[in-house]
C-alpha cells in the first residue's frame, strides 16, 4: 500500500555522486517508491556555484544556500556528499536538530567525529547512516554492523584505496617504479593532481578508523590509527615479494589482540602471499577480507569509488533511511560498548621482511643475528647474496611486536658492518 | 539503555547448526545483550529425540514438543534450523501466528514458499530473516535486499554449493574424474552419504529462486529454476576448458533479460575464464558475483555450510529481528512489485563450448558449420583433431539462445558423420 505524501530528501554536494545520486532518483522513482513504500521526493540542491548546468535536475530546486535548505523543517532526509569536514558537519547536525536523517558518504568526518554524530541522531531519534563512506559500492558497513552482529570479530583486512591498489597493480604486473606507476595513475584519472590524500594513506586511514569502530563495538578515532603511506615501495621489494611468493598492497588493517583486550588499527604497505584473495585484487578495485569467530573468512570486492558505485551505496542508504522513517524507526546507532583499548603500533604483532646492505664479509651474518635474537625477534628465513664486496641480507622474521622490530632496526644501523637498512615490509594474511 | 525484560527466543532443531547458535546465545550472552539494548533468552529447545546430550543447554528447555513450544505466546523470536518444508512449514506459520518472529536457515522452504511465508508474516506484523538459507555466513540475503535497494540488479552469477565445489576443485586440481572426487569429498565429510541434492543441483536451485526473487523484486519459485547437474562433467572437459583459458564451475545464474522485460534462473556446470573472480574460488568456499547498473561488478565470498558459519548468519539476523521488536518496527518484508515474467530456459542467451565426434573424412566441417549457421547460431572457433579416422570437432559459439542451440545440437546428431554429441557446455562470465 502506497502513502501518498512523499518523503522529501535534500542533497548537499552535486559533484560525480551528487549528480548521479540525483539521476538515479529521478529516473528510478518508481522503482525507489515501490521499495520505500512512498514516493521519494528531491526537494532541493545545495551547491557552491549556481552557473553550472544540471542536466535532469530543475533549476528551481538548486540553491547555494546550504544551510537554509536544511532548516527547512519539512526533510525526510538529507543526504550529504561535499565531504571534508565543514561545513559538513555544521549542515549534518543541523539537519538532525530540523528532523532529518542524514546519509553521509563523509569518511574524513565519520573517521574525525562519528562519535558526535551519533550522538546528534540519537538525541534526535534520527538515523546517520554512510554505507558510501568505505570502499564505494561494496555493502560493508551493514554487513559488519548487521549480519556480523552475532559473531566476533577478530580481523578486517582491506584494500579500501582503489588509486593506491591501481598504482601497485601496475608496479607489480609491469615492474615500473613508483613515479611512472603515479604518473599513468593521473593520466588516466585514478589519482589527483595531488595524490597525498591516496598515497599517504590519509584515505585509508580514515576508512579504517571507521571499519575498526564498528568491527569492535569501540570508539576509533582517526588519530588511533598507525599510518604509513606507500611512496617509498620499489621495484626492488616487488621483486622480494615474488621470491617469496607474495604481493606488496597497500593495506588497512584492523585487530583484536589475541587476549581479546585491546585492538589495533594501522595503514600501511604490507606483503601478502599470492594465494591470498586479496593478491589477486586488481586495478583501481577495492576489497576487503574479515576474519571472525564464527563465520571464519569472508571477503567482500567491487569498485571503491567513482560516481554511480558510491551513488548506488548512498541510495541503498537513502530506501533504509526512508523505510525506517515511515515504520517510525531507525536504524542500529553507534554500537560502542566494547570501549575497548586501542593499543598504539608498538604493540602490534606481525611478521617483517627486511633488506640490508652489509659488507660482505665473514662474521656478519652471526652479528646481525645475535642483534635480531638480543631484541627477541626470532628469525624465520635469511638469504645472504653477495657480490664485489657488497652483499644483502634478506631477513624474514618470525611473528613479533612493532616494538622490538624497531629496537632491532635501531641496532642494525648501528653495527659498523650495516651499511643501510634498504626496506622493512611487513608480511600480512597468512 | 538496557530494558530489562528478555526477549524470548526458541530453537527448532538443535543439530550442527542450532546446537551452534545455543552455544553462541550463552557464551555470548553479554554481547548479544548490548547489541540487541535487551537480554536475549533462549526460551526453549526441540529436538526430535530427548536421549541425546547436548552440553550447555539447560535440560528443562529441551521438548520434542514442538508445536506446543511456538504455541506459548510468549516468545519473541522462532529460530527454525531443522530443514525440509515440514513440519517446519506448520511451525513458522503457527510461530506468526502466535506473534513470534521467525529466523530460518531453510531455503527448501524459503524457495518454495517464500511467497505464503512472506505474508504470513506481514499478516501478523512480524520479521522472517533467512541469511543463513543462502550461501552459509556470507552475508548476500541482507546485501540484496538492503544494500542494493537503489540499485538495479541485473545479474547475480553464484557458487552456492560448497560440495560441487570441492569435487570441481579436486577435478581441476588433480585431473581426478568425477567419482574420484565424489568419493573424496565423502570421505572429507564435504560430501553425503547420498549427494544427490548437491550434485544434481537441487540445493543450488533452491537459492537461485531465493537471490533471483531478491534480485529482481519478482517472485521466483523453485520449479521456475532450470536445473542440471555435474554428474556428466569429465577430465576431458577439464582438459578442454583449460584449453579456453577456462575452468569449470557449477554456476546458479540468475539474469534480467537485456531488453529488461523478463527474468531467468538457473542451475548448470558452466566454463568460465580463469581471470574471473569466481574461478579462483577453491575447495567448498561460496562466492556470488553480482553485477548492477551503478555499483558494478560485486563478489561475496566465504564458507557456504558449516555450524558456526551458519550460526552466524542465524544470529546476525537474531539480533536484527530482536532490535525490530524492541523499536516495535520490521523489517523490509517480500518485496516483488516489479513482477516480470520468468522466462524458460530456451530463451536464455548465452555462449557454448560444444565437442563432437566426427567420422575423420573431408567435408564434415562443413556440414557441421551448415547445421549452425541453419539454426542461427554464429559460430566463434573451431578446432578440428584427427586421429586413425575418427576425429573430433570443439566448436565455441558466440551468444545464442538455449532454444536455437538445443535445435542445433538436435540436427547435428542427425548428420552421419557425426558419431556423437561428447559433451555441450555453457561458458558464462565474460
Amino acid at each position: 500500500m502506497m502513502r501518498t505524501r512523499p518523503l522529501k530528501v535534500a542533497l548537499l554536494g552535486c559533484g560525480v555522486v551528487g549528480s548521479e545520486v540525483a539521476r538515479i532518483m529521478t529516473t528510478h522513482a518508481a522503482d525507489l517508491a515501490a521499495r520505500v513504500g512512498a514516493p521519494v521526493e528531491l526537494a532541493g540542491v545545495a551547491v557552491r556555484r549556481l552557473s553550472k548546468v544540471r542536466e535532469g535536475i530543475d533549476p528551481a530546486l538548486v540553491t547555494t544556500d546550504a544551510t537554509a535548505l536544511v532548516k527547512r523543517g519539512d526533510l525526510d532526509v538529507v543526504v550529504e556528499v561535499i565531504g571534508g569536514i565543514e561545513p559538513a558537519r555544521t549542515l549534518i547536525t543541523t539537519a538532525f536538530e530540523h528532523g532529518a536523517s542524514v546519509v553521509s558518504a563523509n569518511k574524513a568526518l565519520l573517521a574525525q567525529d562519528g562519535a558526535a554524530l551519533h550522538a546528534a541522531a540519537g538525541e534526535h531519534g534520527r538515523d546517520l547512516y554512510y554505507e558510501a563512506a568505505v570502499a564505494g559500492a561494496i555493502p560493508l558497513i551493514r554487513p559488519l554492523r548487521e549480519s556480523l552482529a552475532g559473531d566476533k570479530v577478530n580481523r578486517v583486512l582491506g584494500i579500501v584505496n582503489g588509486t593506491t591498489n591501481f598504482i601497485l597493480d601496475k608496479m607489480d604486473s609491469t615492474g615500473a617504479g613508483y613515479q611512472e606507476a603515479l604518473d599513468e595513475a593521473t593520466a588516466l584519472g585514478y589519482a589527483e593532481a595531488d595524490p597525498t590524500a591516496d598515497v599517504e594513506g590519509f584515505d585509508a586511514a580514515a576508512k579504517a578508523a571507521i571499519l575498526a569502530g564498528i568491527a569492535f563495538h569501540t570508539r576509533v578515532r582517526l588519530d588511533d590509527v598507525y599510518r604509513e603511506g606507500m611512496t617509498e615501495v620499489t621495484a626492488a621489494d616487488f621483486a622480494s615479494a615474488r621470491g617469496m611468493g607474495c604481493t606488496i598492497k597497500l593495506l588497512a588493517i584492523c585487530e583484536r589482540a589475541r587476549d581479546g583486550g585491546s585492538v589495533t588499527a594501522r595503514v600501511h604497505p604490507a606483503m601478502i602471499p599470492l594465494s591470498h584473495p586479496l593478491a589477486s585484487v586488481r586495478g583501481a578495485y577495492n576489497a576487503v577480507f574479515v576474519e571472525s569467530d564464527a563465520a571464519g573468512q569472508l571477503m567482500f570486492y567491487g569498485p571503491g569509488a567513482g560516481g554511480s558505485p558510491t551513488a548506488s551505496a548512498v541510495l541503498g542508504d537513502l530506501v533504509a533511511v526512508c523505510r525506517n522513517r515511515l515504520g517510525g524507526a531507525t536504524g542500529p546507532g553507534e554500537s560502542a560498548y566494547a570501549a575497548l583499548p586501542v593499543s598504539p603500533m608498538g604493540d602490534v604483532v606481525t611478521r617483517y621482511h627486511i633488506s640490508l646492505d652489509v659488507a660482505d664479509k665473514p662474521g656478519v651474518l652471526a652479528q646481525v643475528a645475535t642483534v635480531f635474537s638480543e631484541h627477541g625477534v626470532s628469525i624465520d628465513t635469511v638469504r645472504q647474496q653477495g657480490k664485489d664486496g657488497e652483499a644483502s641480507l634478506v631477513v624474514v622474521t618470525h611473528r613479533a611486536s612493532d616494538a622490538a622490530l624497531t629496537g632491532t632496526v635501531e641496532a642494525l644501523r648501528n653495527l659498523d658492518t650495516v651499511r643501510g637498512v634498504a626496506s622493512i615490509m611487513r608480511v600480512e594474511g597468512e
